[in-house]
């Protein structure tokens, strides 16, 4: 099982008070002769619709001094995790969660703000002390 | 100035053996508010040519014990730092500088080398002990 983060607990429990059923914690894929964890895979129905909503979680806290250097990692990871996906499960969605604090500082970096249009990363910010989801992007 | 890599003085004298210039190093970029630091920006004269081959290389040895992990890391890094050379710079070419044995070691990672197809990452593959260039993609 891969190193949890510190808010794996609190991402589950936000996500599980807006109604999402926690399906896969880790949720593994395989990629040719590879195997990814995503940390999390959730699913909830929506009464208007009749397909389920699909998503997968992966939960960043951005503890490193250098928040480039983090970020770094954060969007390699997103995006090859979201390539694995596209193959073996291209309905569900990929979202790379952030505490609040962290998704503070990232509106002032540059850099990142471009890089995640660049690419598509789609964010779920939560509460740390509420442990609420606050904005998916 | 950045955490240099083990092995940057052994991609610098590589490089200046098959007759590169070394321009910058660190080769600072800016980017809104931003400033990235590449490890290396180098030049070198063709005859055959008027202008100048310009490159930018980033220098990794993926030392952690997962090879996933620290490729995420440096794809993130690769392709951030992409984004400021094509505003800033976008000539130049960047190069993400592994050694040889890691080289060898994700030929054999089926999502490694889907990633560096998707994503048009060039590698410079040095070797370690004769401290040449053995391989530019």
């Amino acid at each position: 099982m891969p190193a949890r983060d510190n808010y794996h607990d609190t991402v589950r429990t936000a996500l599980e008070k807006e109604g999402w059923k926690i399906t896969a914690d880790p949720y593994y894929l395989g990629f040719g002769r590879d195997v990814i964890a995503i940390d999390l895979a959730a699913e909830r129905t929506i009464a208007a619709e009749r397909d389920n909503q699909k998503i997968a979680v992966e939960i960043k806290s951005f503890n490193n001094p250098s928040i480039l250097h983090d970020f770094h990692a954060a969007l390699g990871q997103y995006l090859n995790y979201q390539m694995a996906l596209e193959t073996n499960e291209p309905t569900r969605v990929l979202y790379l969660a952030l505490p609040n604090t962290t998704y503070a500082r990232i509106l002032e970096r540059d850099l990142i703000q471009a890089a995640l249009k660049r690419h598509n990363v789609r964010l779920l910010v939560y509460n740390t002390e509420q442990e609420v989801i606050e904005a998916w992007t």
